[in-house]
């Protein structure tokens, strides 16, 4: 399978360690030969239509900050130019997420598909801003559109509601869909004021370097625009959100909740409303989970309410979602 | 899709409930349309080769006690009766479990088998004592042999560690896999001695007809054999899990844990040994849940724990994870 990447951060370096250290058993349980042929980051490109060497990739990027030194005549390809000048069947997308405009991903994302190539996103932006469309140009185009890596991350959320809750109906769902505020209100819980609480999330790389994006909600908004449009088959994007982030919650709120044996949190929820805002929960709810865990809680029709917990993010865990969505088009490629 | 139901207890009266009330949705969304051609409970049979009226079926179970009275000719069939007797494409196993001879359940597993009938079973006595023969069986007659509702009830755990998880290695696992002795435990650590806590369990309707199930922790055992074949690859039975149950649990022990904030749980566990104990874990440890609460934790080699946490036991839900069975074969059929 001929792989374009575009990015080269944590999450990339870890799906191609990944691919190296289960080189053989990928391809003695599942048939699955991982060839990625061109990769780029901010600094350079390397490219190799035969497949470039992963351990050697891992080693330049290593030594030089950048994949750009990979061979001795540097090319300098935009993740355009590759999908545009080399033959690949898939692309991954795990640039960073923006939701003003969601690039660089979706000019990678939409021509990609418009060239026959199935494509995985860890990256929100795109879905966030227009799943609906995305998915109608996929299957115009005939090809899969995989995202797993885009909520909960190493946590298989999205398969879990779509494929394990297969016939039953599920009528609302609530969750901790952020770590990183997750683990700002734990810690004000535990004494610390807002700012104490930040600055230790930061001091521990948690904080996106937008802190915008965690602080005022718009990463829990945009895993539950991508919920809401799997889960439930609802058409909506990031404007259907109300959207509330934690800056306002004080010690106060939080002491007055624990009177209560109940704890603040951001919730995101889908009950008739698409909301994300700090809610008082009860301590013994199993969604309740502190520091960066995740949690999310589906009420079904017929076999009641049901919590996922993990990890929400992480390099590993997110390149792990990565892989499942490959050995998911393998299979489906091997099935057609 | 033709099928033989053995048992018409909660879980088989909650199934056909299932039947009339989603019939239109299940032909339109999965071309699904289940025919029950035969069905039986302790007291007599009710058969009809074109297909049971349905709604007529709960109806005269509700006024006589039985499906006896269906037809004005009673017949008597057993479950081998009809198995060697009418045409049918799925037998649905949901007689009592006992884990001495898994009888009669693993007669009319292996003899559905034989007759090239796939298989469904939230029996958990043939699992417990034959999975690997019975895998291979299935294999041999060339059907599917499905079981989701046997751990967990309606949450589909099974399919998590299996499908949602794929790519993925699971290390070790460990869970509260029986909601009356948790609903037991969680009421000890409020305050009740072990024999009122289980008096309160019973007149909830919480524990087997057989109290030894549930307190021994054979059933706990059963699902740990089911979860170590299926999600280990592990060839095992009963007398391979080491299984003590909580009937010598004090409320000494329970408060000296929570001393040290912990629940002492029964635990049933995969690392290395398969086992099932009391054990004091962590209140803040996602596993710890309260009440009739069924929780498994999958630790993974990339994507850490993972918990999932919900009802384990109930008619409707046990007889959506049939539907889902259902559905998979339904699927896998039209695949072929």
């Amino acid at each position: 399978m001929r792989i374009i990447l575009c990015g080269f951060g944590v999450v990339g370096q870890s799906l191609v360690k990944l691919f190296v250290s289960r080189s053989e058993d990928l391809y003695a349980k599942y048939g699955l030969k991982p060839r990625v042929v061109g990769v780029f980051d901010s600094k350079g490109s390397a490219v190799d239509q035969s497949g470039l060497d992963l351990e050697k990739l891992i080693l330049v990027k290593k030594e030089f900050g950048t994949v750009k030194n990979y061979a001795k005549t540097k090319n300098n390809y935009s993740g355009l130019d590759m999908i545009k000048n080399i033959d690949a069947d898939v692309l991954i997308e795990t640039t960073a997420s923006n939701y003003k405009d969601a690039e660089p991903g979706m000019t990678h994302i939409t021509n990609a598909m418009k060239s026959g190539m199935h494509v995985i996103s860890v990256n929100k932006g795109p879905l966030a801003l227009a799943f609906p469309s995305l998915m109608e140009l996929a299957t115009y185009n005939q090809v899969m559109f995989k995202f797993s890596g885009t909520v909960g991350g190493g946590t298989p959320i999205l398969d879990y509601a779509k494929n394990s809750l297969k016939g039953e109906r599920i009528t609302s769902f609530a969750g901790i869909l952020n770590g990183t505020t997750n683990y700002i209100l734990t810690n004000m819980a535990n004494g610390l004021s807002f700012d104490a609480a930040l600055n230790d999330a930061k001091s521990k790389g948690y904080v996106e370097a937008d802190e915008s994006l965690d602080l005022d909600g718009l990463d829990a908004a945009a895993k539950l625009v991508i919920l809401a449009n799997w889960v439930m088959d609802m058409k909506v994007t990031m404007p259907d959100i109300k959207c509330t982030g934690i800056r306002k919650v004080t010690t106060e709120n939080i002491k007055n909740a624990a009177k209560k044996k109940c704890a603040v949190k951001l919730i995101a929820s889908c009950n008739k409303e698409l909301e994300v805002s700090p809610k008082e929960i009860s301590v013994d709810d199993p969604l309740c989970v502190n520091g960066t865990l995740n949690a999310i809680a589906f009420t079904s029709e017929h076999s009641g309410t049901q919590t996922i917990i993990g990890k929400g993010a992480g390099g590993m865990e997110t390149a792990s979602s990565i892989l499942r969505d490959l050995l998911d088009i393998r299979q489906e490629i091997a099935r057609t």
